[in-house]
């Protein structure tokens, strides 16, 4: 019986745990749409992907009352009950990247709307983008592995994005500075850029709950949580 | 026995519940110091708000931390668990608010250090600073008295907190669009216009986990959500 029992409750555990994948490719499918759609002003696909959004939102509360369900129920030990809440957590972060997915779409169709965008911009979002979408993807495969050594790539790779953005604010600067007509499209690229920066901090905020799950250490607050509260300095 | 187990357990709620407004006391502070010293050009009070992001990250650890272990250990039933899921989740937002106190006061020496910042972009920072505080307030105070009616209040601050982050934009447009010089210290401005506003959405966040403890109704990703998702057009 108890067998049976345990039988069921890794069977819930593991369907979570796809749970939170198919999310994950959900939202960065989401990022993808939306850097694309920019790139190529397909406004029609920007509305696809404000629209998409609720799916998002919906698998974040399936998941979560799953999540409650299941401990109100088994009353999970101390290390089935850290998976649990840590899945809880992820789906917030995954959930806060769909927003930031949607507000690139949104803002993009502002941007299109107008023709001072130029095809530097898109490239520049768009390596932006790319580096943030790797981040995500290791961030859900070091949560599929247990793999608390990701962490450090994603200190790394945070570090770069977040250059990548000082450099972009830098450039839109002097853009707005030689013809003060773009300044309003300069800043909804800053915009789109400070989107996908924060996506880079949600991907890490992933690879931390890892750690806590691997090593039952909390790795917030530490250089990585220190390192994001001085963005934008 | 169980009456004493019972009495026990309600001190640690009751304790939990403390921890949050201190938490929440603190990071309102926070938010008065940085927001104070900007205006009056305090460097050494800027780097002070920075400094004391610590303590709210130590509290943030201590409160979670102190759920977990009362989860594992009482194994509470389905009312009490929904309070220490929802105290966790809490904590996240007032962790965030912290993390925006320090973002104003790093982006504050930044202004501070150029002389291009005037007395009426402190006057609107001021205004909007205040109704953030007074959103936070009175979600903490829903907390306490567990009302859910105040969610709906806050939903209406926030349309107002939005309102005047898109009337600041504007004028920072203008600003900028009149002398090319001050567009470094204006993008610095629009990002605390920026934290201010989203100090106010994790003061929404908070309102709609108490209607979540109140009714059992999980709020997030109804009119708010949408809403939210949809700053920054």
């Amino acid at each position: 019986m108890t067998n049976h029992i345990s039988k069921q409750f890794d069977k819930e555990l593991s369907a979570l745990r796809t749970h939170i994948l198919q999310m994950g490719s959900l939202v960065e499918q989401q990022i993808i749409l939306a850097l694309e759609a920019l790139h190529v002003k397909n406004i029609a696909q920007l509305d696809k992907v404000v629209e998409e959004d609720d799916k998002v939102n919906e698998m974040e509360l399936m998941i979560d009352e799953e999540c409650q369900r299941i401990i109100a129920r088994r009353q999970p030990a101390a290390s089935d009950l850290r998976m649990l809440i840590t899945i809880s957590k992820i789906t917030v972060d995954l959930e806060r990247i769909g927003d930031e997915a949607t507000k690139i779409a949104r803002l993009g169709k502002h941007i299109c709307e107008g023709n001072q965008f130029k095809s530097t911009h898109a490239r520049e979002l768009q390596k932006m983008g790319q580096l943030s979408l790797d981040m995500l993807k290791q961030s859900l495969d070091a949560f599929v592995r247990l793999d608390a050594s990701v962490m450090y790539k994603l200190f790394e790779a945070d570090q770069h994005l977040d250059e990548d953005f000082s450099n972009e604010l830098r450039r839109l600067i002097t853009f707005m500075m030689e013809d003060t007509r773009v300044i309003s499209t300069a800043i909804d690229i800053l915009f789109i850029a400070k989107a996908i920066e924060r996506i880079g901090d949600h991907a890490t905020n992933i690879s931390e709950y890892v750690v806590f799950l691997a090593q039952g250490t909390d790795m917030r607050h530490t250089a990585s949580g220190k390192k994001r509260s001085q963005q934008n300095e």
